[in-house]
Parts: C-alpha cells; structure tokens; sequence
C-alpha cells in the first residue's frame, strides 16, 4: 500500500489547512507543528506510506502500536492537519510525498503551508524576521493576513523546497513561511515567532506559545543531537537562502 | 525459484509463530533464536531465496549438504518456526524477504515476531527492560500476556525495522519485542530477558536458558567479530532507539 | 508537468535570439545575461521545469510569488530571451533542458545564443579575445556581423556544451560565443566585451556596459562565493578549453 | 551474442564434469584448474560471452587469434570441461555466468565441480584438509567417493558461493570442493592436494601433481600479484570460511 | 539522432580499413592515428553521435563549425577511414560506440584495425616490439603482410578492448595492433613504429614517420597532460598487458 493511509475516518475535515513541519535547519518547521499540534490535541489521523521514506517502524511512549515515522494529525474544530516526521526526509522523498499528497487530494481541497528557517545569527533582544511566500492562491492568503513578502531574492532548498517545488511545477495552491533562525541550534523562539505571526493569523486561531520560550534552553537542549544532523546535511536539509542583490 | 523452499512437507504447522532472529545491534535476536532453535531441536525447514540475499552457499559440520545462509526451522509440536541467518541482511534485503514472506502465508495464518535491542548500558546487577510493540493483532497478543508498552517513545531500524515497517505497510499482523542491550558487545544476559519475558509468554512455553547465562562470558568472545560487525553498520543494523522527549 | 510553462501569452515573440546566462566559470555568461535583463527591463516570461534541475523554489525581494530557480525573461521590442539560472546546473539537467526547449519551439523559430568564458590570465590593460562557433546558420550569422573564428581548436564541456552538443547532435541552428576570462574570479569586464562584441552586434542593438565596468569591484566581491562554486565543480561548469596543437 | 559459444562442435563430450577455476583466495581453484588442463592437453572448447564479464579481449602466446577471458576448455577422452579465466570475475558476473551456463545445458547433462579454498595458516609438514559440500546429486557423488564432509559449518562466498547459490537456488546438481588454503600467498600445494584427492578420485583419473609441487616457489612469486589482488578484493574473492561454533 | 552522421556524401569509399586512435596508454594509437590523417590530408567525414560519450562539443582552429567530440576522418584515394577524439573515452562509451560502428556497417564492408599500447621500459636504442592479434578474417590480413603474433599471453582492457571484445562477441572481423609503449610518457617512436610495421603494411601504403621522430621531444611535451591522465585512469585506459607464464 503506497500513500495516505486515513486511520480516523471519523474525523471529517471541510478544505483544512496542513501545516509542514519536517525537520529541517534551526528545526523551525518541526519544533512549530509538534507545538501545534500538542497544544490543540490533535488526533493521529493517517500513515503515510510514500516511497522513498526510511524503512523503520516507530512508537509513542505507554503505547504498543507501531506507526510510520512520518504521519499526519487533525483537529476536526480547527478544521488542521499537521505533517510530522520521526525522521529527517530527504528532498527525494519529499518530491515522492509531495506526488503522494496531490493524489489524496484535488487542488483547493488542502491548502498546505510550508516551514522553513533562512539561517541568520541574532542578538538576543532582536526578533527574527518572518516572510511569506506562495503560488497559486497562497500569495492572496499571505496579503489578507498580512504576511510580508521578503526583503531579499531567496531559494528554498531541501525537503520543504522540494514540496515548494512540487507546488510550482503543479500550479496548486500552497504558502511557505520563511523564518530568520539560528542556523546551529534549535531556536524555539523563532518557532514560537512562526507560529505567533505566521501560523495562528493564517489559521485565525490563537495560540499561545509560552511553553516554547519558557523552556527555550531545555528544548535546544535535547534537540541538539537532530539539530546538528540537519546543519550537517546542508545539501538536503530545508532551508532558505538568500541570493544576494549580485548572487 | 524466488520464495520461500519448504524442505519438510512433512512437517505440518498450523497458525504457527515465527520467531526472527536475524543479526542486530547486541546481537540479541540471533542469540535468543539460535538458543531456541537448538533447545528445541527445530528441524530445518525451508531455504529462503529472496532477492537481495547474499549470493553464498552455507553448510552444516558433519553435512555435506549446501544450504541457503538464510533459512526456516520449524517445531512441529509448538507449532513454531524460527528465521536463522548465517550472514548479515540488509534493510533492503529485508524488505524483500517480507514481501517474499507476505506472499508465501496469508495474514493470520503466520504470526511473526521480530526482535531487536535498543542500545543501554546497565550496572550488573541491573535487569534489561524488555518492551512490546505491535500491529494488527499484534498489541492484543502482547496485551494478553501482560508483556508491557515501551515507556519512550521510539524508532526501529535495520533489517528488523524494515520487517515491521513492511507490516505496518500492509496492515498485517506482527509483534516486535525490544530488550535493553549493552550496544558493543554480544549480550546473552538480554537473550535470556527476551526469551523468559517475551518470547516464551507468548509462545506459552517453558524454555531454560541457563546455558546463555552460564556461558555468556564464552559467547561474549566467540561472537564479538559479528557483533562488532553489527555495531559499525549503525546505519544499517537492526536497532531501536528512543526519540526523546523533545526527540 | 514538465517543459516550459509560458507565463505571459501577452507577450508576442517573432523567431526570437535566446541568450543563455547559466552559471559557468567566471561567470561570464551570467554577468551578461542579468545585465541583459535588468538593463533592457525584460519580464518574467517562463517558468523551465525541465527533469534534472534541482527540487528547489525561489522568490524574489518584495514579491511573495514563487518560482522556478530556471527562468526564461523575454523583451517585446527587440524580440529577445534571456534564460537565467539562481542555481549552477549540471550537465545532465542542460541535456534535459536542451530537450524540453527543442520540444517547445521547432528549428529556426528560436535562435539560441550559448555562452561560455575559456580560462585565460590577463594583465589590467589587455583585452579578453572573443569567438564564435556555431552550427546549422549559426555560423552564417557570425560571419555576417564579422565575429571571428576561434585561433585555436578548442572543446566547451559543462552545461553549455551539453546545450551545444545537443545542437550538433539534432542539427539545430545555434550560436556559441567564446571569451577570454580570468578562471579564478567573476570577470565583469569579460562580460562587458562579451555584449560588446558579441551579443549587441548579433542582436543589432546598442547596449551600454558601464555598470559592469564601473562596478567591477563590487561584482566580483558580491559574486566570488558562486565564482568559486562554479571553478570547483571544474569538470561540470561550463568552459572551452583549447585543445593545443598537439592537445 | 550473449551465453557459450562452442567453438569445437567435433568435440563430442557425454553428461561431462566441468571443473570451475575463477581466480580466488590462494588460488587453489585456478592453479588446479590451469594444471589439469595443461596436463590432459585439453582444447580451447567455448568463448563465454555472459553479461557482466569485463569487456576486454584475450590473446594467448603465439597465437594471433583474439578470445574471452573467460573460456571453456574440453577434454574428449575423460569427459570433461575446464572453466578458466584470465580476469578476475565478479560474484555479480558469476551469477549471470550460472544463469548463462544453467541455460546451456540442462541439469544432470553436466556436473559442475566448484573450487574454493578456505584460508587457515599451517606449518610445512602439515597436509591441508579438504571437504567436499554438495545439492542435488552432488552429496552422493562426493559420498561414494569418500570425500569428507566439512567438520565445522561455513560459508562460500565471492564467484564460487554465486555459483553454488545459484545451485541450490534453482536444485541442480553440483559438487563443492573446499581446500584448506593458506590466505595470503598462492599456494600450489593446496592446489596439488584438490587435484589428488578431491578431483581426481571424482573424475576416476590419475593425474600426476609433481610439477605443481616441484615449481611451488615459482608458481608462488609468479602468481604473488593476482594472490594479493584477490586477497584485498577480500569482500568478493571467492573463499569458504567457519562460521564458529557461535559463529 | 544517435549514430554515425555521414557529413561528406560525395566521399564513396569501398570495403574500407578504418584506424581507431582514441587515447589510451603512451597516447600511441591517437598519436599514430592524428599523423595519419593528417598526412594523408584527410577530410572530416562523419561526426559520431553514439549514447555515452562526453556531452561537449568541439571546434578546430581558424573554424566556425562546432562538431562533436569524436569523429571519422576519410581518405578516398587510400580507402581508408581514421577514428579520432578529443576527448578521453570510457570502455562503456567504446562499448557503445561498437553497437553504433556494427548498425552502421554490415560485417566485412569495413576493416577495423584496433590500436593499442602494451607497457615497457626500453632503452634508447632498443626497438619497441610490434604484435598482431584478430578474430573473423583478421589473422589472416595479420598473416599476409608478416605482423607477428605475440610472444606472451596477454589482455586488452579499457575502450579498445571493449571494442576487440565486441568483435569477439559478434565474431567480427577485427585486427589488433600492440605496440611496447613506455606506460608513463607520449611515445612517438611507438606510433612510428605502430605506423611502419603495422598500419603501413596492412594498408600497403608508404607512409612517411619522420615527424613524429623528429618532433619526439616536442610531441611528448606537448601531450603530457594527455598522457598522465591516460595513465591515471589505469582502470579504463587501453592497453595490453601480458598474463605471464604463471599470470
């Protein structure tokens, strides 16, 4: 069975938005979606089964079910699904997914919105700089809300630059928000910035994102280890660069 | 010929279980098979011609006989087949045995059991935490024998990992037992955890294993090449490891 | 969907020059063609999703829209494209790309303009020698503005040899234009003499250069890091090499 | 033309015994094999053109005819085939060598008598030990004969575990000879011991060793670079090695 | 287009030789090869389009016309054809190339002769020795014209063994040159030598070498870097080596 296998048929969803959190530089994407969908309880709601993702099997804490490593959550009430990943996801397999999601669903049925940090040191008082970027009915979404476009031209690489890619070629409609973070620690405060001023206008929801910087050293912390196997993979970790007014 | 070779068709199972034993980080899951297969006089059963298997050919001392390096051995009166390896298997081989293996059996009519360690040194004194994970009826099976949930969260990879994912996949039915293991060397001491706490409770058999106790220190020197082997092929070695809290 | 996909069907071309501005060593060819562009005002005319170009999106300052890293630009007026790059691409992708652009127009509706530097020290006052090659009419329409023939035999590998391999191989019309330029950094003076003498006379059209003259410190600082890209990747970044007499 | 090509159809030959000689550890199995066919005189019988073989062309000494590497050779008068080659053979080529010489003939019409040593330092007055493995047939022949069985259990791996892989994949007769073989050098003597009491009581000839004892220094400073080239290709070169009583 | 593109119909040739001088060991057959056509004044007669050679493309100087890579060069008068590149071939590519050079010609309308060097030291006033080796028909042309056969055993690897190994395989008439060449430097006494007793003979032509003896010097600085490069790819470099007594 290869693609989006829906566990809770239960859970009806009218037109959600998913919210993308592979792990990717700074760990922006991932420390937001797993915030996200904590905070709201979301439920799991599917398996995805896309080749090209690691042959492993994992497990939550006090549960013996096995599940794939990469699996989708819903909020019925908030009308969400997010993308979470046990594991770091190639861009080979995220153009596999990506291919996967586009045959669940018909353009306009899911908006997707995509994380990725563009790495820029900062001193502590300064916030990080949020963008958005899009295609299809994404650019309209980001200026209802109003999301700022970026300063500077910028490439998205890696797995979130392969969605962004897919979404391009495709013509289907999808957001990218684009954080300034730190590119060698995990950094929970641009996390809790994605959400506040990015995630939450989109959705219309409030959320709040103390627990992120409450507990800021003890997340970079324990997220050390996943964070410096992204920085390491500069190849095929997500992130956002910028071009530079002469390249 | 691609598939599994029955060699006995006179030996007739029916619903059996089948144990994997195949090399793994600590190699716990080879020593708890191999110690069964032995206490219990398994015949052997079946050659195993998967693609992706190493091209070689194994033989028995005292036998002239050629054999597959990866084989069945089967118990008639438990009603049970163990999986024995001769030679390392891939992840990628392993997804090919378990579509050969999917083939060979309908679900339900087999009930596979896949082994792995997952990395932790202890004290001597200390017992090795045994864990149980599953799918389909998988978890029912280890509910009922009271064989516990993990407490972390986590993830198994290697040719073991591969097996379950494959489950996982398909919606078949398979448990996964996870023993605590020393990660360098060979650890009869968690064979012996696996086999008293997990294997035989679910078999519903008795089985000693005093000899993987009192010659642990024998095994220990005679296995540490392969187990050694097993170690520097972190990548590609069955093993469970915790996500974390915050992974 | 792969090929290119046209973004603007307002704006009518008649057998227009394509110049390509790929990155390649000393980036000679893309100085010229972001000059190109950005002096002549060109508009963002296609998006190239050719297989083999990386997975990535980009954006550009101030616009949130996303787009394909391979961009066609296209002026009305002067009948003109300019195909530019935000990424090195390899070989294979030009080969890919060779296709899906002779998939899109038939021979003689297009005609292509490849440029490529040959790695050659110079003192301050020299000026870097140019040549063109061609095939098909190619060589007719140097010969008609009096751009000289290459003094000695040479080869062009990297993208802009696959583009021109695959010219010879179909027989498609297409022009080369070969300049002098210093290996190791971005040559915006070679650039500058490339539009001189090579571009504007085939084009017909007068195109002044002093910003690329004026502010040659300034590019060759801003671009080095891609300057050193592209000369690292010496077997993949496109350049003529002369064969030498005796090779 | 992919498979054998008999060059000699005049040489009639009645369900022959091939004698398999690829380059392995020690050597054993292409000294022996060169020494039986240089001694029985047998004749140039078929080119192998199987896929995978490297593509290079053979010549022998005086002789302007081009050839395989890979060759059959015949001898009329004992029934038998000699399988030689001047090029190391990958275990990949060795499987599609099986596959080729398996669509040749069908089984029982030839008896393929594999070659490998199994690498174990010995003192000089010491008589390296040699057992005979087998599938199909291949058990009794070595039975009635009165080869050993091995004593302790192993594995063949490189070009010859390919090609006894292949035959207990598909059951198709065929013997294993396996010679106690120093590792590091040629070693003629091992050689002469295969060809005594393994190959020669098989075939039911007498077939005179001296030469191959007489000339051991020779032999082994002659052939010392093939020895080493086939030592460090550890992973593919054909050898049997113990599994251990705990492997 | 893949293939043998045929530039100059006007130029009828009949059953004729064609000379291969791709780079390989010494640089001999390419620097035999490029002497001849350009003695003999021969024209550019066909350009080659064959799957797996390098995607560049190349001009001579004083031209316009860009051509690929490797090309056939014809002489009516002589009946002869010469194969040349500017480019280092791999033995796939030549493997290729065979398939291409086979469709083009049906056997016999076309005599290749096959160049290759075989490596050793000489002293200054020694004389490098000169074999013929052939399959089809190609022993005998050997024969007529007194090339001798050679005195060891030996093996042609990389592009122009893949090309002997073709004829072998398709049982082809071919011819094989094999001139001692000092492995490390250009040796133009080699390609004289190739020339006189070799190419000269079998085209019954008279061929004037004294160039290459007297720009020795020169010729071997010139193509250092060829030759080194020749030398370093070992692997896929053509030549001849001798299997020895004992290989």
């Amino acid at each position: 069975m290869s693609g989006i296998e829906v566990l809770r048929d239960d859970v009806s969803l009218d037109a959600p938005t998913l919210i993308e959190g592979l792990p990717g530089v700074g760990l922006v994407g991932k420390l937001a979606t797993d915030h996200l969908a904590e905070t709201f309880g979301m439920v799991h709601y599917a398996n995805v089964h896309c080749d090209g993702l690691p042959p492993v099997a994992t497990y939550e804490g006090g549960d013996r079910e096995l599940t794939t490593p990469v699996r989708l959550y819903a909020d019925r009430e908030r009308d969400l699904l997010a993308l979470r990943s046990d594991v770091p996801v190639s861009p080979a397999a995220a153009q596999e997914f990506a291919t996967c999601l586009s045959e669940w669903y018909t353009d306009g049925e899911v908006t997707p919105v995509y994380l990725s940090g563009i790495g820029r040191e900062r001193d502590e008082e300064e916030t990080p700089a949020l963008y958005g970027v899009g295609i299809g009915e994404g650019s309209e979404r980001l200026a209802a809300v109003g999301i700022e476009a970026p300063e500077e031209s910028g490439v998205v690489s890696g797995p979130t630059g392969a969605l962004l890619s897919h979404a391009v070629r495709t013509g289907r409609t999808a957001v990218g928000l684009i954080v300034e973070s730190t590119p060698q620690f995990p950094d929970p405060e641009a996390a809790a910035r994605l959400i506040e001023e990015g995630i939450a206008p989109l959705l219309g929801v409030e959320m709040p994102v103390d627990d992120l910087r409450d507990h800021a050293e003890e997340i970079r912390r324990a997220k050390r280890r996943l964070a410096r196997q992204m920085q390491e993979a500069e190849e095929t970790s997500s992130q956002a660069r910028p071009l530079g007014m002469y390249q």
